[in-house]
């Protein structure tokens, strides 16, 4: 299995990908393909002993900033980093593309370079959401800010494919993301989205809340990337903030700094709990290719993770599996446009 | 002044809204009335001393329910403690109404009863939520799942003047919150909202993340009511898990135990900060009469402070400056229906 490794992407490039992507090298038995600008890779590249590892080089000569805009970086940067290696996938030299760089750059030239997959009418971006229970699995995060009903079945059946295949979690329970519990809550889009959920075959748990998406309540959470992409910063935000103000509080007290001394293994216990670089991020379902998209904050060890994660997508054979349950879905069409 | 108060509302009623009643009869100089069933509340009033409070009992024998469907329960119980507070109001026997109760309910029985502010099309639910940087105000946050540009324009007039008037915050920044910083990110209705807001003449910071609430980056956000529960909502399940993940890794680790006890008030302050009982709950904007519907989990403390924050809204004449805001806006028409 060959994996292209997106040297240029992420607030830490190229320095802690090719760290991960040489570690992943090491643990994976996978080969693994840096793809960036040979004169920023090569000199991170000579901290590491590569020697017989299976991992190598290809030059691109552009980089699609995380700022930029999206597609239009994507026509205009052919040399990029992202294109070259959306590109190798297409031309089947390469199992899978991952990258820590700009999430609509990585879906734009998904859509322009692999395409979707049949059926599918919109390609989604998720991600692996840490709860007190295990993570879950949460579509879309961002993709598509304004929904249609069938968009989010099919975001449910790639979700629940991708929960089974790569995280490992037997018939997951599929919740939509509400405003209340109660059938019947919602806007227009959860309800009118409710009714094909029901009928779809998946393991449908109805309508999850806010609260109830932490508390792990919902293996797979299917939303708009609007909605998606409030709660997954949301979260975000909330921990940051408790913590900070914690560490505020906690500094103000000399005893509270001895205490905090005391406690440190439980203080680290809770962050490993909500430290996504074990999860290596989450993929970008619906296009003819495995993608992979991390944090663009990932360290080197989310970067190893999110090779292991694109690995076990592409020997799950996860492509396959969302095909399958596209087509089984009442209204496919081979077409997707709508 | 005289505040009329759901005694019947919320999950611990009648006794912490009796209790929180007492006290700010006590502390706030207004006339409390509390209204609910007569058997159900004098009990929990004969455990206190009220001899010379500004306090009395107003019999209702109906209580709208957390769970009841609320357009309906409005309407078949017309002898229930809202309906019978929001009249009152509505005959200017009292100046504002306080409950902890369905929130929906109340909505319902505030636009039978009192009706809209003049040229408001939508009212708005709304509540305070606490940053690292003091509290904030979000408004919609379930009111209307469903919204036209228009509608998140005067949520913003009324929670701008709402968070000057109340809140005291001078030129409160107004933000519209969306899946991404940069102008032009959001789906249809934050991008047809945002040159309403931008020429609106508030205090407008633009967009706003799920990340930025919480670091307190504007005073005031803005947002359908959907998205704006998934938000509190999301908020609120993030602070329980990570409470309770840190709670059980310093449970299993006897030094972490004792580390906790010495931090004890660094953590007090912590849960402090986050105590939505300090702020008294939201707001009912848009009806024509000051409605405060605080937390169903309120406890005493929380049930005083939000009688402090009717007082502060009849006293800071929110509702004329409601009016006086939505008159001055591009588009105002008296009929506010669309």
């Amino acid at each position: 299995m060959r994996i292209v490794l997106d040297a240029m992407g992420g607030d830490y490039a190229p320095a802690v990908v090719v760290d991960g992507g040489v570690q992943a090298a090491r643990e994976y038995g996978v080969e693994i393909v840096l793809i960036g600008r040979r004169e920023a890779v090569e000199p991170e590249l000579a901290r590491f002993d590569t020697a017989g590892l299976p991992l190598h080089l290809v030059h691109a000569s552009e980089v699609i900033e995380m700022d930029e805009h999206p597609a239009q970086a994507v026509k205009t940067k052919r040399d990029s980093s992202m294109v070259v290696g959306m590109q190798m996938v297409r031309r089947g030299e390469a199992d899978a593309f991952v990258t820590m760089g700009n999430s609509g750059g990585a879906l734009a030239a998904a859509l322009f370079h692999l395409g979707r997959l049949r059926g599918i009418k919109r390609p989604a971006l998720s991600t692996v959401y840490p709860t007190g229970k295990g993570p879950a699995f949460i579509i879309d995060i961002g993709a598509n800010t304004d929904c249609k009903p069938e968009y989010l079945l099919q975001f449910a059946v790639m979700g629940s494919v991708y929960a089974e295949r790569v995280l490992g979690i037997a018939n997951p329970r599929v919740g939509i993301l509400s405003n209340g519990e109660e059938e019947g809550k919602g806007n227009f889009l959860v309800r009118d989205a409710t009714p094909l959920l029901k009928s779809s075959g998946l393991n449908f748990v109805g309508n999850v809340e806010g609260k109830d998406v932490p508390a792990g309540l919902a293996d797979v959470v299917v939303t708009d990337g609007f909605t998606g992409n409030v709660l997954i910063k949301t979260s975000e935000g909330v921990a940051a903030m408790l913590l900070e103000i914690l560490q505020r509080e906690i500094k103000a007290r000399p005893l509270a700094v001895l205490g905090a001394l005391l406690a440190k293994q439980a203080f680290r216990a809770v962050k490993r709990v909500l430290d996504y670089s074990e999860y290596g991020g989450g993929a970008l379902l619906g296009v003819d290719g495995v993608v992979i998209v991390g944090h663009g904050r990932s360290n080197a060890k989310a970067v190893k993770n999110a090779v292991r994660v694109a690995r076990a997508a592409v020997e799950g054979k996860v492509l396959e599996a969302i095909r399958t349950g596209i087509e089984a879905m009442p209204g496919f069409s081979q077409e997707g446009e709508d």
